[in-house]
């Protein structure tokens, strides 16, 4: 179950401490312009370092495409790409190997497969989200090559529960070696109607499955979202009128989505992100026989997800929406 | 794209206004003693007409099994059921059939196909959804007779933004043609450790994506969710303890799940719903050509879908536990 | 795994004795005239007793869609059917409850799911495949209202080692209680080139998973086939050449496919049959505890299927390219 | 389309003149010893250079593996594995960059995604099945760690319609710079009753796709396979009996699979292989804008596919028998 999506499918791999992430992009039509620049802007954009903000790790986090690419052009085959892992230290998670880290994965990997790759995290580190980045920016050539005029926007809307002062606010959390959530808003324009089908295929639940499977995602909200649950439809019910015309609603409660199809309208959502499990503090915990224990964990680790998970935000929502698109070009004779 | 699910899958068809609703389960073990008053019961709760609360149409949702069960028992082949639709008046959206109806899906079907089938909502209806309870009702006979004591229970939380006097909010919108939205709080207890996917198909993610599947659901939070957005570190993560020789946490703001995978303790989200598009008084909108014109909508319709989504939210949750189970015999050599 | 396609997909269900046998076609597209005469006319090729050939069971096999189709036409949602089975004597088969009737499935399916519904083969019988021409038809209006001049043609070209006499041959098999195998050869001219994707799902891959999916199946081979593993390659290659401006082959030895994917010749495939397990003679076998008894099965039997299966072998074959076509409508930029 | 199988699945990628070969190997289950040598071994055999029977090409074709492996054993996370391409010489194929070679994927590659990589064939040529070799090696550890004794083996049975004399005979056609075709058989002793799925999953159907799926394949047949086609029911029913306490059959005709789902008996089938399309002499054919022309190919190339083709037939049988084995782990409660 490393697969995502129906046509436009992203297959990835690839452990925190292993050679390298990687992923094999399948079903992306022939014939779109592969700007590599441009893919390797998007990942710097995820890459750690690029401010205080973020962990001084470093991470090249440099993409190299393997296949699926002639004279510049996708071919149509399975697009294969790597991301080596060159800065890890894995010796600084030999303390942890034996025990489980607060609110991490380790309990759950050593519950299911009897066994698990303690080192950073294995495959359950945000380190394996960089592949996403790669086909969410493949994904946003394939929709401008297209001739769509879509901008998917994401950004940190909120930390701590403020909407201001945010840098702030993890600034200070990373000097207490604490950690801090937040929530992420993507606002997304131009996306033409009909868009997404109509039961288990709805574009909200696509783009809720895609958020969640982000790490440290707890929750997706899309239009007026929670909000709107303490409404009266009177209140919120988005009224049709034409504008020069065409057919447009007057507010945009909805977010853009009518029956799991796009409306023409924005579409926008919200994702809320819990504080890093992993703080720089020492915490009580237990070993895998159960022993009572501490843990304080080594290493460079971010204090916040939000800065660095905005591009992945994104590159999730160019996926589903690249999905989408190629799935409706079969929805009429 | 009307299938949902890997193994435990449920493939579904019908309209509100055809002749029947219908589905079929594919990937049910072989063995499972089929409680068709059990199904039936799930039924009921979802049917109208079981309070004041909800729409007087009569509906008699009775379940009909075509296939994959002999004596009494799931034979391991498909289970094809069908609910026939009795009460019908396709006459009350004759005045629909040219305009669209506000924050309904009219305009997306009508623009995504060509055309759309306009009696009672067609296929974009809530009583596409009949058919998922009898799948989660399988699906929890399914669990039960596998040996878990898995207990899962939805209930309504809040309305119109209060979480005391549904009932009466409910009565109220109803009384003034208007409708309320409201939240659907669900709990999972005796889920066992490791269940769900790391990537993709992490079990809070299949959650969301069944939740954002139902009609009018506008957010999906898991654990402390979005409130876990203001928090830091240091306040949040559960920590592991031993109790009685096992492994379990003090806490748990993680929702029963870590990495993707269930972690033995209670999973639990909130669902929010929107408010019904449908009014009872008069509305503004366009028709089919973009010209300005009123609707009012005749017929019988809920005040709040918050009542019968009820076993909505427990079935699609039963489906992806059933899912989630059946993939986990395949996880270790 | 009852389902079969990608984009154009049929789920079905049911058993020979139950009280339907039904089906799901999810992913065609919205538009489609459903010329109901047509499809029940292909399920007439398929019914039994239609010449004295086949068995004289009466079966109505009277199509009923339940869902997807509005004023005539696709809608674009799931169409649901089912076929009533009218005709059953499952008294015929209580003697065969507890043993196994030899070269059948009843053996294998007790081993796999601990027991089995034995009416009438369950559903190892081939009268599940009367779906599957439903789901054929559908298939063929699809491809003919989509503009393409398509002709799928099967017809039994052997039986019993012979491609002549071959109605006397089946006549005399059915006489004598015995049965007789055969081949069944199919045409298909019009395909466009570019059906078909070059790796898993090369076209020749799909047709042959969907001919050996077909009861009785015992082996598929396109182009020259199995001759051409006795051939040179001097001997066999088809030269490329210009007719009318078109590039066309000289010879047809690949049977229309390169590389998986349609060149614009036409295509051909043979499908070899076995003789109906079903004898209407006394045959020694065990009882499911492994003594020895015989068996003599009561009840009406084709003794050869070929003349039933030839719609069966048009319909995956229709189903296959249908798929083939909408999944081909994603390839290019 | 690049990915084959349901619960261990194997996704590929690569073309014959890229940078490599690779592949991510979903759903395999944590905990299999995963012996490298062994693996190696296997590709190995698919090697050219091998005997004088193969090109003299140079492959090294050392997998590397990239993720999903930790302390020598499968982890349950995707495995990631690369092979480098590392003796293309692409110039060899400057002469027919614009020009169809007969009876090869160039000009339906063309036509279908408006231009290819006709570097050594790109995605269409055989060296793409080296990852399939990869995929097979890790199915036949996991089949054989997890209890079964299932023996799978391939060999050549016959090469230019003679069963004798098969290596002098490809000897001879390769001097003369033709090519020649043949049949290659495989036998599975050990696989217990029960794999397979009854309707579109058969064990067969499954077989079939998988072989079709191999360069060059023309037919495919199990059991008795296009013989029983000649014969009477009365001829070839496998008979049950007892033996030594066990239920058993006679004969085997059946090839071992009844109803789609094995029977306990030998997996037996033959797959036809056509001539290698590259012939050393001159053939005429058409430029792309379809202009009469020669092509006479450089490079160094096998004269018949079978001696490096037993490998491949192996290695699918072993994924479509590792995932039938996983599968059927859900059949029953």
């Amino acid at each position: 179950m490393n697969t995502f999506g129906n046509i436009f499918r992203l297959t990835c791999f690839g452990e925190s401490h292993g050679i390298v992430l990687g992923g094999v992009i399948d079903g992306c039509p022939a014939g779109v312009l592969v700007d590599e620049d441009f893919v390797q802007s998007e990942l710097d954009r995820r890459r750690p370092g690029q401010s205080n903000l973020t962990t001084s790790r470093k991470e090249a986090d440099q993409v190299e495409f393997l296949s699926g690419i002639f004279e510049g052009k996708t071919t149509g085959t399975p697009i294969g790409f790597v991301i080596y892992n060159t800065n890890q230290h894995s010796s600084d998670y030999d303390n942890v190997k034996d025990i489980f880290r607060p609110s991490h994965a380790d309990f759950t990997y050593t519950q299911k497969y009897g066994f698990r790759d303690y080192r950073g995290g294995g495959r359950s580190s945000a380190r394996e989200t960089a592949c996403r980045v790669v086909a969410g920016a493949m994904a946003k050539l394939l929709l401008k090559q297209a001739g769509f005029n879509i901008n998917i926007h994401a950004e940190m809307t909120e930390v701590g529960g403020s909407s201001e002062n945010i840098e702030e606010i993890i600034l200070k959390a990373k000097e207490k070696g604490d950690t801090v959530g937040g929530i992420i808003t993507c606002n997304i324009s131009g996306v033409p109607v009909g868009w997404g089908e109509p039961v288990f295929g709805k574009l909200q639940a696509n783009l809720a499955s895609a958020m969640l499977s982000i790490n440290a995602a707890k929750g997706f909200e899309y239009g007026m979202g929670f909000e709107m649950a303490k409404k009266f439809g009177s209140q919120v019910n988005d009224i049709f009128e034409s504008r020069d015309g065409e057919i447009t609603t007057r507010t945009n409660n909805s977010g853009g989505i009518q029956g799991g199809i796009s409306n023409g309208q924005d579409i926008y959502f919200r994702v809320a992100f819990k504080p890093v499990a992993t703080l720089l503090t020492e915490q009580p915990t237990v070993d895998k026989d159960g022993n009572p224990t501490v843990v304080k964990v080594r290493g460079r680790h971010d204090a916040c997800v939000l800065p660095r998970a905005v591009p992945i935000v994104e590159s999730m929502a160019a996926i589903v929406l690249a999905d989408a698109y190629l799935l409706n070009r079969t929805s009429r004779l």
